[in-house]
Parts: C-alpha cells; sequence; structure tokens
C-alpha cells in the first residue's frame, strides 16, 4: 500500500467512491478477475455503501438506520477497503493521497489503473444562511440528522406556549421537487401526521408541509400525467407546493423564496444544488461543466487503458450519444462496462461500449402510493407502490438485508412509526449564522448561551425601558456583542436586531469559557469590553455592545 | 405549566427522570388516577426509555439502536413529556427549572407532588485523563459512541502497517466486573472476533479484551461458583481477566492501572465510578451517603406527602431493614409503591410500604452462555443464556419492541454481526487532553491538524536533525505549541514530548482558523509567536515553541 510503482502482477486497481458506481465496479472485477491478476482497493470516507432510493425512509424509521446501509466489506469481500478521504488525485504520477487516521500521516496509494466514482456533493454556495440553516439530503449523515431535528421541533412544540413560535416548529419546507424533494416530503408528512398524536398539545395542532418547486410542474423526469397525478395526491395528502419559485435564502426564523415570499418555519430541506467534489473540482484534465469527459468506454479522456470515470462526477454517453442520468440503475450498468474494459486492458479481450438506454422511473409519495414508468407503461397509486417496494428489494444485495427490510416494512405496516430521538453527539465548536435585516438575534431577557463576533453587516443594539425601545448603538464587521451575559452568567440586557443582512460567528459558552482561561490574550479582550461598559456611558465605543 | 400554584384538583405531579423508576411511576400513576385528579409530567433529557439490561447488545449490533429504546409517549400516554434538562429543583417553593429549548429562556414547572428518580451519572473524577479517553457505558449515547469507536480502530488496524500501533488498536480494555463490565466485555470480544474475519489484514491477527477488576474474583453480586464459571467461561472465549487492580488513569495511548501496570490501548471503557447528578448534589436536604434519604413509604425525609425519591438516586430500604440495589427489578417495585401513596395522598386510602427482596440475579456472558441465579436456583451456560433473552424479552413492554427484538435476535443467529461505521456527526469544539510523562503529543513530520494550549505541566520540544535528538526548549502551563505548522499547512518541524504529566488544550484547525480571522486579538498573539520564531534564534522564548 506504499507508493512504490509495481509493474508485475498483480496489478494494482484503485477504486475511488464507494457509491452504486464504485462498488459495483469492485464487485465486478472481482468475479472477471482472479486474485493473482489484481489487487483491487476500494477508498471511501465510511465503511459503508448506501441505498440511496431507502434513504428518504430513515426520516420516518420505516427502515432502520443500519439496514439501509450495508457494509463495503461484506459486499466486496476480496477488495481491500480504505475508510479515509481522499485528499488529492495525481494522475501523472499514479498517486492518490488519502487524509491521516488515528496518526496524523498521510497515506498515499499507488495504482496502475483507476476508477474515479466520487459522486457529487452538496453545495449551497450562494445561498445566504443555507449552510447554517438548510438541511442537506444526501448522506446517511443527513437522514438521521433530519429525522432527529424534526423530533426535536415536535418536543420544543409540545412545551412551546407562544403560538407563533409553536407555528413555526410546525413548519417544514422541502426545495426541489424531483425525486428526492418529493420522496422527503411525503415521508415528513406521513411521520408528522402519524407521530403528532403521541404528543399532548400538538394533537389538534396542524401542521404545513410545503414542497417548493421551479418548474411549473413537480417530477420532470416522468410524463406529465404521472407528475399530475403525483401533485394530485400530495395536495390531498395535506402538501402544500408551491411552483416557478425556490429557495434563495435561509435564517433560523424562515425560509426565503425567489419571489420574495417568506415562509416561517424551523426546518428547512434543500434537495437540490450539488457540485463535484474538490478533490475533482481541481483535477486538471479534460472536463465537461465541470464533470470528467469520457468516451463511451467510459474511459477519461487523454488517460485511455489507465483510468475510467464513471456515475454522477462524469459526463457518461451511451453509444446512440444520449447522455446518461445519474440514477442507480444507470451507474450500475455503467459500472459493468468499466469493469469489463479494466479486466480487457490486464489481460486482452474484447472491450465493451456503454450502451444502456434505462427501464424506467419510480418515485414514491409516501405510504401506500407512488409513481411508475416502466418499459413505456405508466403506473400510479398503491399498485406502483407495491411494485416500488418490490423492484427496490430485489436490488438490495444480499439475504440479511432483504429479511431485515421486508421485516421492517412489515412492522411498520402494523405498528406506528417510532419517535426516539437518537441524537448521539451534542452540537459543538464554533459555528456560524446568518441574519436578514431586521432578524431578532437575542431578545433582553434572554439567557445568554453564547458570544458573537460580526463577520458581515450591521446590527442595533436596542433596550426596552418602560415599554419604549431606546437604540444604545449600532455594531459592525468586526465587532463582538453577547459576552456580558456570558461573563456575568446573567441574562440579556438588550435586544440585537440585524440593520442589515449579516453573518456572525458564534462561540458557545462552554469553548468561550476555555479559550478565556486558557488564552490571556483572548481574555483581555473582553475583560477590557467589559471595563468600558461598566463605566456606563451611553455611547458605545466601536467593537464592543452592552449586552 | 407556568409556575402559578394550583390548589384546585388535577393535582400537579412532576416525576423528574425517565428510567426505569420515573417512567413505571407514571405508568402507574396513569392507571390509579383519573385524569380529573392528577395532570402528571415527567422530565427527561430524552424522549426515550432505554431498556438498560439490552444495552451492551448495541456494540455488536445484535440489537438495533432504535430496538433498546421506546418512545416515552407512548409508554405513559396520557403524561406530559418534557425533554429538557433540568437545572434546579426549589423544594421550598415547589417549582423545577428546566434548560431552555430553541428559544434561550428557562421553562419553570410547578408541582403538588413530587418523585426524584434521576439516577446516576458517570464521573471520572480522580482519573487523570480519563474524561478525554475513556468511555463511559450508562446511556444510548455511550453504547453507540463504543460501537463507532470499535469499528473505527478495526478500520484503522487493518490500514496501518506499524506494527505497535496495529496491536494498540486491536486491544480493548474494560474496567469494573460487575455485570455490565462483563457484559460489555463479553460482547467486545464476541462482536470483534466475528467481524474481523472482513478484514483482510486482520484476519490472523491476534486481538486481545481485558477486563480489570479490583476483587479478587468477578459478578461480586453472585455466588462465588457462579462467577468462577463465569471467569472461565470469559478465560476460554480469550478474554484476559485482571483481578485485584483497577483502573487509574488513561492517555490515547495506554491504559494505566493502579498497580502501575499500563497496558497500550487505543480502546478504554470504564463501567465503574458514578455519583449522583449535580442538581441532586446541590440539593439541601437530608442526605445519606450523598443520596437522598427516604423512609419505607419511599417519601424524601423532611417532605413527607410531598416528595417521593426513589431509583439510584436514593437510599430505599425494604420494610426488613434492608437496602435495596440499584438494579431494574427494585426500581419498578419502587415505582408501584410510590405511585400508590401519592394516590393515597391525593384521595386518601392505605398506604404501602416497600417490601420486595428481589427475584434473583442474571448476567449474560457473550453469546450462548450466561449465569443466573433465581429464587434460590443457580443456573448458567447456554439454558442460562435463553433464560436470560425469555426474561428480558417478556419484561420488555410492548409489543411491537418485543417483536422486533425477537427478529433482531433471530436474524443475529442466522447471520454476522453488522460493521457499519454510522458515526453521524463529526467530533468538534475544543476539545481537552491528558499526556503521561514521557509521552510524544505529536511527531515531527506529522501533520499539523491542531494548536495547543498547555493548561498543567510541561513538555519538551525537540528536533531531530541527523539522527541526533536536540532539546530546542521547555514549555510550562500557559505555553502553546503547534500553532506554526498549522498557520504554514505544514507538517511539524520538531517532536513534542511530555516532560511531567500534562493537561492541553486542543484548538482543531479549523475552529483555530475561524478565531483568527474573526477576533484579531487572537490572530496577533500567534503572529507575534510566529514572528519571533522565524528570526530564528534558538533558545525561544517563553510562551513559543517553534513546531
Amino acid at each position: 500500500m506504499n507508493a512504490v510503482q509495481s509493474t508485475t502482477p498483480p496489478q494494482k486497481i484503485v477504486i475511488l467512491g464507494g457509491g452504486f458506481a464504485g462498488v459495483y465496479t469492485a464487485r465486478y472485477l472481482e468475479k472477471l478477475l482472479r486474485p493473482a491478476e489484481a489487487a483491487i482497493t476500494l477508498v471511501n470516507r465510511e465503511n459503508y455503501w448506501v441505498y440511496q432510493p431507502m434513504l428518504p425512509e430513515v426520516i420516518s424509521g420505516s427502515l432502520a438506520l443500519a439496514d439501509v446501509v450495508s457494509p463495503i466489506r461484506r459486499l466486496c469481500p476480496r477488495t481491500n477497503l480504505v475508510t479515509r478521504e481522499i485528499e488529492d488525485i495525481d494522475l501523472e504520477n499514479r498517486v492518490i493521497t488519502v487524509s491521516p487516521g488515528f496518526r496524523p500521516r498521510q497515506l498515499k496509494l499507488h495504482y496502475d489503473y483507476l476508477v474515479i466514482a466520487l459522486g457529487n456533493v452538496t453545495n449551497f454556495y450562494g445561498m445566504p444562511g443555507m449552510l447554517e440553516n438548510g438541511k442537506p439530503f444526501k448522506t446517511l449523515a443527513d437522514a438521521m440528522v433530519l429525522r432527529n431535528h424534526v423530533i426535536r421541533t415536535l418536543e420544543e412544540a409540545d412545551v412551546e406556549e407562544d403560538p407563533e413560535l409553536r407555528r413555526k416548529l410546525l413548519t417544514f419546507v422541502v426545495g426541489g421537487g424531483g425525486f428526492s424533494g418529493v420522496e422527503v416530503i411525503a415521508e415528513l408528512n406521513d411521520f408528522v401526521r402519524a407521530v403528532k398524536k403521541n404528543y399532548l398539545r400538538l394533537r389538534d395542532q396542524p401542521h404545513r408541509c410545503v414542497l417548493v418547486h421551479s418548474r411549473n410542474r413537480i417530477l420532470q423526469e416522468m410524463a406529465e400525467p404521472l407528475a399530475l397525478f403525483a401533485q394530485k395526491t400530495l395536495r390531498k395528502r395535506g402538501v402544500e407546493i408551491i411552483l416557478e419559485d425556490r429557495l434563495v435564502a435561509a435564517t433560523s426564523e424562515k425560509a426565503i423564496l425567489k419571489s420574495g415570499e417568506a415562509i416561517a418555519c424551523k426546518t428547512i430541506v434543500c434537495t437540490v444544488p450539488s457540485t463535484l467534489p474538490p478533490v475533482i473540482q481541481k483535477l486538471n484534465c479534460a472536463k465537461d461543466k465541470g464533470k470528467l469527459q469520457t468516451n463511451t468506454g467510459l474511459e477519461l479522456k487523454d488517460y485511455e487503458g489507465q483510468v475510467w470515470a464513471l456515475g454522477d462526477c462524469a459526463v457518461v454517453k451511451t453509444v446512440s450519444g444520449k447522455e446518461a442520468p445519474p440514477t442507480a440503475q444507470h451507474a450500475i450498468r455503467e459500472a459493468a462496462t468499466a469493469a469489463t474494459n479494466i479486466a480487457a486492458a490486464i489481460r486482452g479481450g474484447a472491450r465493451a461500449q456503454f450502451s444502456f438506454e434505462g427501464l424506467g422511473t419510480l418515485g414514491s409519495l409516501g405510504h401506500g402510493a407512488a409513481v411508475a414508468q416502466i418499459l413505456g407503461v405508466k403506473l400510479s397509486g398503491l399498485l406502483a407502490w407495491v411494485l416500488w417496494r418490490c423492484i427496490y428489494l430485489m436490488k438490495m444485495p444480499g439475504l440479511n438485508r432483504k429479511t431485515r427490510i421486508a421485516t421492517d416494512w412489515t412492522l411498520h405496516l402494523l405498528f406506528p412509526p417510532d419517535l426516539a430521538e437518537t441524537k448521539l453527539e451534542p452540537e459543538s465548536g464554533i459555528q456560524s449564522q446568518h441574519f436578514q435585516a431586521g432578524d431578532v438575534v437575542f431578545q433582553q431577557g434572554d439567557l445568554g448561551d453564547s458570544v458573537y463576533v460580526i463577520q458581515e453587516g450591521e446590527c442595533d443594539v436596542l433596550r426596552e425601558e418602560n415599554g419604549e425601545h431606546k437604540l444604545l448603538a449600532t455594531l459592525r464587521a468586526g465587532d463582538y456583542f453577547g459576552e456580558m451575559a456570558v461573563l456575568a452568567d446573567q441574562s440579556r440586557n438588550a435586544t440585537i436586531q440585524a440593520r442589515t443582512g449579516m453573518h456572525v460567528l458564534i462561540i458557545s459558552k462552554r469553548d468561550f469559557d476555555k479559550l478565556r482561561q486558557n488564552v490571556p490574550a483572548f481574555d483581555e479582550v473582553f475583560r477590557e469590553l467589559a471595563k468600558r461598559r461598566a463605566s456606563g456611558n451611553a455611547v458605545i465605543p466601536s467593537g464592543s455592545a452592552e449586552t
């Protein structure tokens, strides 16, 4: 596994990425090549493969967390798995650099043949506040974080006395009306409706599930009648669908749409924007709209016979010239083509060309309803839903997982969905947050649980006295606020309201205290501020605010 | 739910804690009292109840994460659940203060009758480095964190080339030979042995599981022949048992025993020390060794007829004068007694006295073996194991959970244990770490991924040149090191070795960069250091080290 060039067999094949494309390439290669011919290594961040089509069912707990993933070591028993991050791809010297593990040293992997199947990653660039408040929906962690967040909002709504805040807690917004967005809003709606019964104060409260889509109908990938059926079904189940509009920004209190509409809510899921992984972005080779450019044998341009690219990070064209969509069924066939061609490169033989044109599309609309378009036949409703479950169950590799999923589904028909919040680690570290003009950061009387540093924008410091709001100061980029209450362990003695769009850094009381105690210069900054403020002058000097 | 005194029915009953004692009190009260008589509120940090006896099975994945917990709202459908932390108990004014939720405001709950059933918490006080490196085993999060950590060590061991580090990664130490410690080491050993097969480079590597216990035999709660049987069974399965010794300290590289023995390892589970929750520690009332003092009706001394205390946070004595041990079977009976007495206080009637003397004890030794001592009969081996499973399955409330657990167990008999690492959130925030004299913090050539601040102790800065180690400086409390490599994004240019026992604060590169960019004073401290160092003088000024 050291960076030593190998010229004799076994040839070193390195696969980057453990999604459908990467894992199936390894599986096909294990079948095609003997151990003496090739040593296969797969690099993936996680030691499991995620069965993407079933991911939305994690939200409601229809499927147990561990049942929508499968250990890569069991799927590809002959492949060496390296569970690390990929930091660099050096196509000239044929070396892959991966991140350090327990010991902070990088690891270098040499290859004779390389498969790049790294998929894409969520990208909220250009959407202010989305990184902090929007929830992506791509990985297992995303699904679990969303599930726990939704349960947390229900718990809070049940305790909350303020009807406005309770309405926010019970509003769920999903951006993007593709398969992923539709399945997420359907699951969310089913789940909230089912578990609300167990919350004594929420039983009779309405909840809102809103789907926002930029086109004039959802499910662009399907024929119009099916998409319209899906819209009708979702609306009948209580989902609001907003068409020809889209999410552009978010704060901790609302989702903001392009039309200017703002939806007050505490849950925003954004399924739309994705980009290529940074390690591919910095790769210097032929690209097409950022994606890796390949021929019909899936070889990377200028590296034919040495590097293959497939899945969502590559432009894959069939022999008929059509571009393959980013679906599991295509990724699996691409893997077969790539594996055949790698085997041919090692031991000679016929090369394959990618010619799969797709079998159809399937989308779930929540419990008991789906839309399907398979080999030209259109189906909708319960029948499509049963078909959806059968097809995906069949496609799940391994008897163990098949049995578990079938059991989960059966129990889910008999019992209500689970509502345990299995949040395992507290959120910590230094966070960022975005506020829009007019938003309140905290209110006079709130507990002082963190310190803020303005990175961008301006805010007003307001104090309420005898029912009147008095403007104490205006703070700008580089100013701090909120440390007074944290230092004295008191509640806030002023309200902070954003004057413009504003980005802040939030240091929790826990981290703030640790830093103050151990970095004297850090402590001094804030003690200096406190002193200036204690002198009690109405004009607050720049770099501070009496809060 | 506001802090307003109520004098008319329904009476306000508040239960603190959602373990066996708290949840069963709510369940009994729901049966005994009509909604018009009592409004029941339960406060717990989580919205689920953990079935403690089955927790060790989460490690191996025999039981799915969600199957060892049950939503409290389903167990006690008529009880108002408040999922927050308890910050204060005011016995004089009958008010409970709970932590803030989404909005940073505390919530106050008034009660007419109070049940305190807060259990105990893990406490590593007086064991240097245990907080940072020892893993507790009490909560669902503890079990999941341990499972993920063990899988992570296997993943790393599979990649690691250094045989010494690989041995450390494959060594697992558990402190405490009570039921919890024994069940954890048995599960760990079974799990590692079963999944090692799937790691190509680990198949033939030995692993070590070490149990450390302070007495001359494990399972002090059981008769000696059963404990000796348990020791023999564990040893036959490859577990090393160290008796009459105990864990006293830990670093990231080893477990340190009282005898002075150090076991090089990356996994330390410490099941022993527990203490009362801080909110009870600060409570001013009659106590016995820190625990709440009660009468045989489970009433808190001096608050009879108003406050009940039960479970692990109270000293509960039966009418015969024996102290009740902290087990589930006792907690459930204590709950029945307390509920009966609360109902009697509200509507009159006979009061109950706690008189349960225990049915016996059960302990699992891993797959297919257990020890049991029930109603005077002693059992061991497979029969005891089947009995263990039957009894605990019967005691699990709810058909849904019973079915799920029975299914999990059946599948676990048929298929190998799961090995997906479902770690969901990255560790972040400002961490602490403990080093012993002689320990290396980082080595010259390592990647610079964090900055260190010495809180306590001393360390040497060593540079290797032409095979020789040169002492560059000695650093003390308040000094920083490691920032050089982080600032320049380079590898470490010196080795740091602890000279004495040393506590450091570790700021990750991510947090360090955020702070530097936003808090100019913080940035200046480190820029000043860098400048001083760039001048290249051999004597390094205090407060800095060229690393």
